[in-house]
């Protein structure tokens, strides 16, 4: 992404929260009420890589050929954060199912002390928020707005159901490794991760464009799945491999029990002695056992099928792309681009 | 309600959950996420009184001189149930930043063992499932559909604001009664209560009806939230004096500390020395402190007052009614008729 983009991103935000905060001023609400909301958007909203809310914006220019005016920039970008803002409605709830203790670099919000489960309320008030931020900057005048709205609510609900799958299929404290299947992850992965941000963000600018056309959005469903899947399978390995003062943090995967790609792999090709070393290891909150589980990985060179399923997938991802003509191929090209080959 | 209308709405439910059900099994979901979203949707969303879901076909008929197509009704009914839905989903979440134990006669559903914090998550999927009833049942087609969206955005937002105050004022286990003014009550009454519960089934009806007069929304919402504010201090009322074989619950509003109707008129009235009573006793999990206070309601004589205020209440009430003609009086006489000199 541009620092020009970014800067203009993030003024965006600034504008964004003073004018729900003045919503607040204007609505006659108690002065402790408009405080919490001020600091309750600044703490949970804008401290990601902002990647998806951004993605909006490359959407728009690969649809429009950089001809896209300043007004439907303007959209672009209100609607990339209603995207963010939606991350930070789905972290906020989902820190607190998953007994977090930091996010971005700071106590998850739950974790305040004058917080704690009022951060329920919260998330409900962010994913308000969107649509207040929506109707404010498209509007119902605007043919994409009805669109655009379904489009959140579809989304929310798939992101949902990817958590559902996910605390059903991995409960804390709870060690079933026959569900840890190749089938179930893709599946969570596809619905807790790929559809908000990838489809998301690209439907998104597709809607603002004018697009009409159902199957183009079946088409742009398809890759941005598989760009999901991608994404979240490099997540994973980043956990493992990445340098954790490049990617911000310590993985814990392995301690969390985590249904991640690594142990999915380890036990398809694992035999059944090594799998007695997952079943005694995996999930334990000792580094003695992290250490003999990322031996085990060593062993099954997963680094190597890692590195082998990178190449061939960002292979298959391109040959897709450009074998549809119902879209630009700029419009998925530049989110992977942005991915290939990351570090963090 | 006629028992007609009550065994309609019941059999709309039955099959709206189904599609809902369905729709999990036509996405290919693992069979126990099917379960789940089954049992989720049947533990949570039809237990009530239905008060507010069957007022979208009063309301219906009061716009339409009785002269409501069927396929209108069915409209009605859905949209009904996608207030009781949005309820479900407070009430779910509530009770976990409540920490209650009771909700309509069963635990409440994060106390079920197996849900715990999952319930957070079947908040967003209960309300989600409205926009999703809503676009299979009205759609993007019906010229109010759009406008339904943002009402049940508003709505929501409203009420969670109402829940932020609440929680902020009385926060669990603290207690300052400096807080608990006439003003503060107002606030969290009309918020979290009165715009969900009478302007959301009122302003539903009048988008069904083709209404798009903005000053008939105002007169609307005016009248309702005057609704609102009756029905929760009934609300008050009868969780102290209320017969708990007739409203279904034992009354604990003293108890949890809560800011409503009658303490604040007791801290209104008193003296100093009784105001030291109610420091004492108020919001203490003990059957002696609770006589104290309820001996010192008889001493100010708060059911008189409360006599009169409902007196007083009801007046205004309908002559604010009949002193409009921008809407037929009928839209809220009978949701009034249906809380007036209520007993449960």
């Amino acid at each position: 992404m541009s620092e020009d983009d970014k800067t203009k991103f993030l003024k965006c935000f600034e504008q964004l929260k003073e004018e729900l905060v003045r919503d607040e001023i204007e609505d006659n609400q108690v002065q402790i009420a408009v405080d919490w909301i001020r600091e309750m958007i600044s703490y949970n909203v804008p401290h990601g890589k902002l990647n998806r809310g951004i993605a909006v914006m490359d959407g728009m220019r690969a649809l429009g050929k950089d001809e896209v005016s300043e007004k439907d920039m303007w959209k672009a970008m209100v609607v990339g954060w209603g995207i963010e803002w939606l991350q930070a409605y789905f972290l906020v709830a989902d820190d607190i199912m998953d007994e977090s203790i930091t996010r971005r670099g700071q106590p998850c919000w739950y974790r305040q002390p004058h917080v704690k489960m009022n951060a329920i309320n919260d998330g409900i008030l962010l994913e308000m928020q969107i649509y207040k931020l929506l109707k404010r900057h498209v509007g119902v005048k605007d043919p994409a707005y009805a669109h655009l709205l379904e489009l959140f609510h579809e989304v929310t609900y798939q992101t949902a159901s990817g958590q559902l799958i996910d605390l059903i299929t991995a409960p804390i404290g709870v060690v079933d490794l026959s569900k840890y299947t190749e089938e179930a992850y893709m599946r969570i992965v596809t619905y807790k991760t790929a559809f908000y941000t990838f489809y998301l963000p690209a439907a998104s600018a597709m809607r603002l464009s004018g697009i009409e056309d159902e199957q183009a959005y079946k088409v742009a469903n398809d890759i941005c799945v598989k760009l999901g899947q991608f994404f979240q399978i490099q997540d994973d390995y980043l956990d493992c491999y990445g340098d954790p003062k490049v990617i911000g943090k310590i993985g814990t995967d392995i301690k969390d029990n985590k249904c991640g790609w690594l142990v999915v792999q380890a036990l398809k090709k694992c035999t059944a002695e090594q799998r007695k070393i997952i079943e005694e290891n995996y999930g334990k909150d000792d580094a003695e056992c992290e250490k003999k589980i990322k031996a085990l990985y060593v062993e099954l060179e997963l680094e190597k099928l890692y590195l082998e399923y990178e190449e061939k997938s960002y292979k298959e991802l391109t040959e897709i792309m450009e074998g549809q003509s119902v879209l630009p191929k700029e419009l998925f090209s530049s989110m992977l681009a942005k991915i290939y080959k990351r570090t963090k």
